[in-house]
């Protein structure tokens, strides 16, 4: 005889695990959301009196290979603020106010110890962000993940004025590249970072490179939200678009704005690169090209601002208590 | 010497990937979509003009363990059709129309061909229910995945008018359940169903009891989407509450929507179950009440009528070529 629970499938753990997470969720909720988790759908009214075209900005992401660390770490609170906050970048830098996000968690076996974690990650970013959790999907999946093992994927939905919407249009030559410290390497670049260093250290080891910190605890740096310095920049309207450095480095990102006709300039001088950047490259002898289309290299979001605005722009992130920096230019092609 | 290539991730797959999946992602796009692929964000201009009150409904799905049967049958083209409309339905059933889907796809090796397979199911899915793919996350992972496995998930957003969203609110003893057929597991119940079939027969096998279709063929039979009628039921205004039978079984759904006070009574064998159910059962010698709250026995979607419109439900229903089968009633608790 086989029965359901024989085939491998938690009942109670998924049981548990909605009992545990209910609570965080509901904190997170804005006065748009209409319902519970529960439902097949989730219901969002948002409010749209203030758009004359309001435009749905999405974007889907994922972890990567940095959920390899926390599982090393045996830390699961982290993961879920470098999703929520990579996607709100990924919005933001559009020009979107962030109104809901879903996730998607997928597990080698439903621990809801190590899901109720996970969870309190999505909620503490949405929470910090004025973001609705408002769905998700929790997989027991043993036959794709190892037992302790899991995947995340999340989804985010935010709006924009049609007119307001940040893309390449306004950048002209002559613009300034303002860049904002990364707390790390986000999301981006494990796969080469894991090969250099966990070959060498195992994630408790405290190099002397990283002044203090172990090896896993540089890693799983939270991958930071840039809402805030983001809505400033565009509430004093002096931004002509906005960069979010992830995979493909500051190259790989810049080209996304950047219109036909102009190139940037970027001063990779013009900034001390964060103790981590500089071990990964010295112990595997990365080439500079490779770390920087691989890295945000300590660079996460890049304002490019008309150049007689760079004083007010760098004064607005100043005073939010950020440290901006001068790093580059647009120029003629 | 450490490069960016020799961490495994393979650059050039991505780009190829994009170059073949750019037409099939355009075919979708609806008046809406403001943007091609490839900026941080995607963009969505809904026409809000016919609603006074809208509310974004969205869900997030998996495909769970069928992705399996698809990688035993090298067949990559259903399961982004099974997402999709699995998606689809769980909006649908709420009273919404979809607007934009987006997809995760997590590979252990990024193979272009099997990508751009998978992104055609979701692109002829999302074309037959009016939806744009608009957005999608491809990630390479190598220590998470087999070489030749992967994972997806997907997240859809619709709309519907705040008064006509649908739940149990209207529903009432005497409704009748009318359900409609399903073309087979759609995406539940396939740990239970792999660990019996798949440990007595290989994909290509066809038991006599499959009439001629193989295992994997009766296995990887697309989840159908249920808009269609749903959206006849919802226009001809004689439906109370719609149920999209998925895991958990008929029971499992039922009690989303069925009121404190009322309960439902299935009629079991109102419908003759089709063959893979039959054959799961005798061979797994599965206890009824486990195929019940597993699978959906041949019903994947139920709709609760008043009883005085059951008629003019029926019509409409089968005026679309669906065959609708009355399966029980809402009776006082």
């Amino acid at each position: 005889m086989t029965t359901y629970r024989e085939a491998g499938v938690d009942v109670d753990a998924a049981e548990e695990l909605l009992r545990r997470i209910k609570p965080l969720v509901r904190e997170t909720f804005t006065p748009g959301v209409l319902t519970d988790i529960g439902a097949f759908g989730a219901f969002f009214e948002p409010d749209f009196s203030g758009y004359r075209h309001p435009v749905l900005v999405s974007s889907v992401d994922g972890v990567g290979t940095k959920l390899k660390v926390a599982f090393l770490m045996q830390r699961h609170d982290t993961v879920g603020q470098d999703l929520v906050n990579h996607c709100v970048n990924d919005i933001a830098v559009c020009g979107a106010r962030p109104l809901f996000f879903l996730d998607y968690l997928a597990a080698g076996r439903l621990r809801p110890d190590v899901a109720e974690q996970i969870v309190r990650g999505f909620a503490v970013a949405c929470q910090e962000n004025g973001c609705a959790l408002i769905g998700g999907e929790t997989a027991e999946m043993p036959d794709f993940y190892a037992a302790d093992e899991y995947d995340l994927a999340g989804m985010i939905v935010g709006v924009v004025e049609r007119d307001a919407i940040l893309d390449g249009r306004r950048v002209q030559a002559g613009d300034v590249l303002i860049g904002l410290p990364s707390t790390g390497l986000h999301t981006n670049g494990y796969s080469l970072a894991r090969k250099v260093l966990l070959e060498r250290f195992s994630v408790q080891d405290r190099p002397p490179e990283l002044g203090g910190q172990s090896v896993g605890e540089a890693l799983l740096a939270v991958h930071r939200s840039y809402l805030r310095p983001i809505r400033a920049l565009i509430e004093a309207d002096c931004v002509h678009a906005l960069v979010h450095v992830t995979g493909g480095g500051i190259p790989g990102n810049m080209v996304r704005v950047v219109p036909e006709g102009l190139r940037f300039e970027v001063d990779y001088d013009a900034w001390e690169r964060p103790p981590i950047f500089r071990l990964i490259q010295e112990l595997g002898e990365v080439p500079e090209d490779d770390m920087r289309r691989t890295f945000n290299l300590g660079i996460g979001l890049i304002a490019i601002v008309p150049a007689d605005q760079k004083t007010v722009a760098l004064q607005r992130l100043e005073a939010l208590g950020e440290r901006p920096i001068e790093i580059g230019r647009i120029g003629a092609a």
